[in-house]
């Protein structure tokens, strides 16, 4: 670390599987600034991307050409808490040659081509928190972070709808909040992931096992968590109309428990991601798409609209006017809004991931 | 046979499964009446209750004395297409002597002590059929069937509430058609069974395995199947209000495929069978009851109700006026029939095979 010239730390999400969050920011500080930050997309949320001036993005291979620049640039790469898989490593384009490589696994510490397996990550992150003289490291290059795909104009992005998949992006990383809890189904929406901007939160995402449907429960087990350890935050939970389906009746549950979240559905008609993989048009990725959304939460006895509320969302402004009203977000009730998509409207880098 | 004075035929479920039920009944005409005729829980609809003068009843072993009393006192039982598992044979109180015992098994023949693997039912039913010399067969002792427990007077059954279960097994006797096909959810209901008058009808039940949930996507496939081979008959489904909870999706698939079928759901206010068995008053068996299950089908995209018909039920009239309304029943929709029941309001078999 001493001799690299241009550092970089890329964080992955076994430092938050492997609860050593609060170490590793300790250990960003000790860097003082002096390596540039980049995230897998199953660790976003460790770093705050706004406050930590020297994240450089999501690292995801191949498909954000950009920040793989940099990063691979780098004559020495950081890997801290390695989660390896085909969805949070570009689909294994990661591509960083071992001798400026280290990594701080969870069951093994490789120093270029060494391996040593009787040491990990809880181990050696105190370790360099305590023996690591700030004053010994070099300032990396300095970069401007590379822009997302939305932020460029929005002519080179026609509307084909009155909303967008780009548009929750963008109000997500206006209205999201530290402490938030973001759980994202493996819907299409998944592969907007990477491109959000994100503040200190926890990202639940289930990209290892990409099985549809864990959503709805999963917002109920984590708001049950925040209420029985009475912490901060609040959980915003992304759901694909067809994943909806699979695990419908814990709908019912936020009632009987009173759950204080907001589940955000995106009715595209179907399941876009699967129509991207296969079969656009066969049947068997349509579903049952006339469902009253707005109805659901009243038809599951929440008929005085006491518990919940239900809102129909056709544009940006009503979503970031829903997001941002903090009446809204802290009226206690379980909150559901129906995000009116067009089917084929998905993140770049969804297409890109099926068609490479 | 020849010898027997006193014979007894006792119908079960791999007739069915096996598919010899023509044979079956082949076998039943060409004993002319001779033999008592008894039926196993899952297979009823075999022999037609009502058309056969000799059917005695279903043999639950202690769980319908009765009954029993009647099959018990045969010297000799052939019992055809034996399924044996706890919830058809009375939990195991079956109680005919060996000596007295014929067994056509789908894997095997017994006779007395004496085992012969190398024959099964599907051969020896059509030999008997074959070879029998209808004349050489003694009439069994003619006897009248014994009464089902609702058959005894009202008051000796004081009503708690305006509906109770004992009304939809009297308006199933009633409005059953020969070839529906009845489904029973393993709910409080399944007990029931055996107190049912049927035509020759398809029973679908689960008390083998007695997974919970598995009626209503039954209800799809049993109704797209009639429809697929063009066959008579009708689906009419019984579902528990905690069962339904389990796989309501179904529901919305009824309209994507247009399903023509009726299910009656017991809105009883959890899972009503579990209370019996165990907790009655314990949360786990509670759900959220407060579902607007008439509103459901509208929610899932019939606005028009086009598709779907739903009824709330609160009294034995209004079910049976719908149930012999040959316009509703034949009206093509998806018919819904919620039943408002007691929270412990069961059949007593359950409370019988609980408690002993």
């Amino acid at each position: 670390m001493y001799r690299s010239r241009n550092m970089s730390v890329l964080v992955d999400d076994f430092v938050r599987k492997f609860r050593v969050e609060s170490e590793f920011n300790q250990f960003l500080r000790k860097l003082d600034n002096k390596a540039n930050i980049f995230s897998t997309s199953n660790a976003k949320g460790i770093v705050d991307e706004y406050k930590n001036t020297r994240f450089m993005g999501t690292y995801s291979g191949k498909y954000e050409k950009a920040v793989a620049e940099l990063i691979e640039a780098s004559d020495l790469v950081l890997h801290i808490g390695k989660f390896e898989h085909e969805l949070n490593c570009g689909a294994f384009t990661f591509n960083i040659p071992d001798e400026n490589l280290i990594i701080l696994s969870s069951q093994y510490i490789q120093i270029g081509d060494k391996f040593d397996e009787s040491l990990t990550l809880m181990e050696v992150l105190p370790a360099l928190i305590d023996r690591i003289e700030t004053i010994k490291l070099s300032n990396a290059n300095v970069y401007q972070a590379p822009a997302k795909y939305y932020q460029v104009s929005e002519t080179a992005r026609p509307r084909v709808s009155s909303l967008h998949q780009d548009d929750l992006i963008e109000s997500l990383n206006k209205n999201l909040k530290e402490d938030d809890v973001l759980i994202v189904e493996t819907c299409s929406f998944l592969f907007a992931v990477p491109d959000l901007t994100l503040r200190r939160s926890k990202l639940i995402i289930q990209s290892y096992w990409a099985s549809i449907g864990y959503a709805l429960p999963a917002t109920l087990g984590a708001s049950l968590a925040l209420r029985d350890f009475n912490l901060p935050g609040k959980v915003v939970s992304i759901e694909g109309d067809g994943s909806a389906q699979m695990s419908l009746q814990e709908l019912s549950s936020m009632l009987r428990y009173n759950i204080d979240a907001t589940l955000i559905i995106l009715n595209n008609s179907g399941y876009t991601i699967e129509r991207v993989i296969m079969g656009p048009y066969s049947s068997y990725n349509d579903i049952n798409a006339n469902w009253q959304w707005c109805e659901l939460l009243r038809t599951f006895g929440d008929t005085t609209k006491e518990k919940s509320e239900s809102c129909k969302v056709t544009t940006p402004h009503e979503l970031n006017k829903l997001l941002s009203d903090e009446t809204f977000i802290n009226n206690k009730k379980f909150k559901l809004l129906e995000l009116v998509l067009p089917m084929f409207d998905i993140p770049p880098k969804l297409n890109a991931f099926v068609r490479n």
